[in-house]
């Protein structure tokens, strides 16, 4: 007699969501890769691990990509690894120096395509002042990838006495936001023609490393940047929240939402603190230094609709909470599941 | 009337050749990446970049892993993922301080199995004395990948007095191989049950870095060092003599081949000089420190089988031959195409 073993239950399988940003990122992380890679620098859970070599504090951040499709509004691929990972380096206060670029290549990909997503990482990557130093590209048969996946790692310098940390939140500090939120998820699934939304959206996708820069240097007081790409505000706000142990209270009104994102998210269902961004940073910075650092953000492109959207509390801590357009409050969890798979 | 596009030449699409680190690859980086990657550190080539932080020279680089399949005898592609790129840097004469791991994982995989190849690259790292600092996972869509691919990108330190490179050679150096080559390929083929092949092989991925280590200790005289992975040991050769414009001459009854490898290479109709190898390098020594380095290899577990496999001329610029064991010479060509797609 043949036994044939019991199927793996759906929880025991990889499933989208694992890929989110959300709960179940954050799951697999304490579950299957926390306690194995058991170094120090790892169980901090910045975007960046941040380590001396020589006299100098160097800041290395990894970032795959597999957004579907590879071309949208505002970008593409190349342009969206370049900025992620550029961005992901200057959340720690990091000035990104140099990336690397290694490609999984589907068989049967157009050459042309390839050259033209190689050119916008170059032109990318030339605009923010990094050098792509090193790369690798890697083929898999037809149907066993899709398209192109594209991995940056980068490498930047950290100044003296700057030290972000997601940890660092303090009851009484403001919550800053650079702008519009939700501009890449809804120009990513417009791109993607099958839905059928009409959307006029381009994705926010920027370096966003000058800003910060600029924010830096108004001020000795901004404690944590984060950019809220996958699982959206509220997911990174949550992070926050949770690694900081305080409260968060954001005020709805005060979010910076475009006409369009919130007629797209209407239409769809979704809720725009959900969205992914690729060109925002939120701020967590001493309520003495809030006016200082919104101007200096408003000074510069990237922050021009730079707002103040909330403040950090001692009430509730791990949690987020927001005071709604009708004046009641409700708690942003993190993004359970994954309504938007591969937006970037 | 409608009118199709007419479809794109088979040469203008991207082949599994493309992928096998030969000739193909060499055309693909020729004239899609290095046209539009102008950077001067990735215009040398090298298995990894060089640059100055602070006081520091780091090395740095790059590679996706997409084995098929994920375990195999004597490894996985967790630590291949490892060894590869500790070994990437270890060829630049680099110390292997801090890798990044990303995943990219398709939906429906086992946890558990991801969770054995986290665990497989946790016992590599803290075997090799790397620290993983930084990681990211990605998911995509049943279908639109295979199982899981892993980036793993490294950074080193590399010590004054340290300038290995591929455009070093000399005419009069020596050839110095660190042991048994193809067992990789091999054992990567026997294991794809598919091809019924019954080798008795074991894959030697392996980090080289502390063989490195004691090599350069007993000698300053070490030009160039490769890892000869894809496109085995005549690409790597060819690689060497096209970068140093010199000639290579190898004897082919030094080349240490085992007979499991050569009965499976015959079966198959593959010459083990093509064949992908993860624990071994090729050396390439000024004449005088010759015997120096070799003794030095030889002491190390990883280098036990280390030979003198051939020198360096001024005969054919650029071009590899092979007095065979039947006292004739061949020119030994860079691989053409892929004889084996996705070994590492």
């Amino acid at each position: 007699m043949i036994t044939c073993p019991a199927p793996l239950p759906a929880k025991d399988r990889i499933l989208l969501g694992h890929g989110s940003g959300g709960k179940l990122s954050a799951e697999l992380l304490r579950d299957v890769f926390l306690p194995v890679f058991r170094g120090k620098v790892l169980a901090r859970l910045e975007d960046q691990a941040v380590f001396a070599i020589g006299g100098e504090r160097v800041a290395f951040t990894t970032d795959s990509f597999v957004v579907k499709p590879l071309f949208f509004p505002g970008g593409d691929i190349g342009s969206l690894a370049v900025h992620g990972t550029i961005n992901d380096l200057a959340m720690g206060g990091a000035e990104p120096l140099f990336l690397s670029a290694a490609f999984i290549v589907e068989e049967g990909f157009a050459i042309a395509e390839l050259g033209r997503i190689a050119a916008s990482m170059a032109a990318a990557a030339e605009a923010a002042g990094v050098e792509i130093v090193t790369g690798d590209t890697k083929v898999v048969e037809k149907g066993k990838g899709d398209g192109v996946f594209i991995n940056t790692t980068g490498l930047g310098r950290v100044a003296a006495g700057v030290n972000l940390s997601a940890a660092a939140a303090r009851p009484g500090d403001q919550v800053l936001l650079s702008g519009h939120i939700g501009d890449h998820g809804i120009a990513i699934l417009a791109a993607r023609e099958e839905l059928g939304i009409d959307a006029p959206v381009e994705s926010d996708s920027a370096a966003l490393h000058t800003l910060v820069r600029d924010m830096l240097r108004v001020s000795g007081d901004v404690r944590c940047m984060r950019d809220p790409t996958r699982g959206g505000l509220s997911s990174t706000l949550n992070e926050i929240a949770a690694q900081s142990g305080v409260g968060i209270e954001v005020h709805e009104l005060a979010i910076p939402v475009r006409e369009a994102v919130r007629g797209a998210c209407e239409l769809l269902g979704f809720d725009p603190m959900y969205v992914a961004n690729e060109g925002k940073l939120v701020a967590i910075v001493r309520a003495e230094s809030a006016g200082a650092v919104l101007g200096a953000m408003r000074a510069h492109p990237l922050g021009r609709d730079a707002a103040i959207i909330g403040e950090v509390t001692d009430r509730h801590p791990g949690m987020v909470t927001m005071r709604t357009a009708f004046g009641t409050t409700r708690i942003v969890d993190m993004l359970t599941g994954d309504q938007l798979p591969r937006i970037c």
